[in-house]
């Protein structure tokens, strides 16, 4: 009961923090460079917890902890700079299509994120077999915006 | 003396995970390409403080509360890559100087990331003229590295 709650607690936070501070950008190359940034480290981390998962890496609780509470953090950053106007043109794979369906690609970003908070919250059980379905539930939404959108 | 434990146990937190899991990168490129993407974001939240620390901004606690914390969390990250062997080559503008001189870079870098863990405390307090005077503390850091090891 503590821990749903905590996880409640921890997805409003998440939830809330959502969408916050649009226009913190100055220029669409900046909102490219800054999400492009956040992706990267988005892969990397979910990576260190991939190589885990499949069995490369051995399991440290700690250490896995961090890594899915880094990328929950980030998953909470990029994606107001996704909807930076003019940011489909320059140094980037975003589709036009992410403009012209707002909505589906704000849903699909707000579900990555979710499981991504789920996965922090389920880290700190340490139950690696609950780990690897948490696991499995984040990678399987990356390809709602990866698919639609991305070149 | 509540608070002043809490900064010890952040600080205590922040200094563990200082330097861990090194060889987390395949490739140099790979250590430069997670490194810039650390320096990008720590550059970017940095700006949105720096932006109210100068009085462009309105000051908000929360979203304040928040930069502070991101770019905490952030200033524990890049430093291993940076040790990286051979990532003085590449697209990179790091100086051989920092493998020469390791102590210094890591000392350095050490007191940008307790000093950044000390404004995200500072921040929770919501007093604005010990947030600037913090904020400053962290912005003098930085030279620590850029001007010794940055070409």
């Amino acid at each position: 009961m503590k821990t749903l709650l905590k996880i409640l607690v921890c997805l409003a936070l998440v939830v809330g923090m959502f969408g916050a501070a649009y226009a913190q950008f100055s220029s669409a190359e900046k909102a490219i460079k800054y999400r492009k940034a956040v992706m990267a480290l988005i892969g990397q981390h979910f990576g260190l917890m991939g190589a885990v998962v499949k069995g490369k890496q051995s399991y440290d609780r700690e250490q896995f902890m961090r890594n899915a509470a880094l990328v929950a953090t980030f998953c909470t950053l990029p994606w107001e700079a996704f909807m930076f106007p003019g940011s489909d043109k320059g140094d980037t794979r975003l589709k036009s299509a992410a403009f012209r369906d707002k909505d589906k690609f704000m849903a699909a970003a707000h579900n990555t994120q979710t499981q991504a908070a789920k996965l922090a919250e389920v880290a700190k059980g340490g139950d690696l077999k609950a780990i690897k379905t948490q696991f499995g539930m984040v990678g399987k939404t990356c390809g709602g915006c990866h698919k639609p959108f991305r070149s």
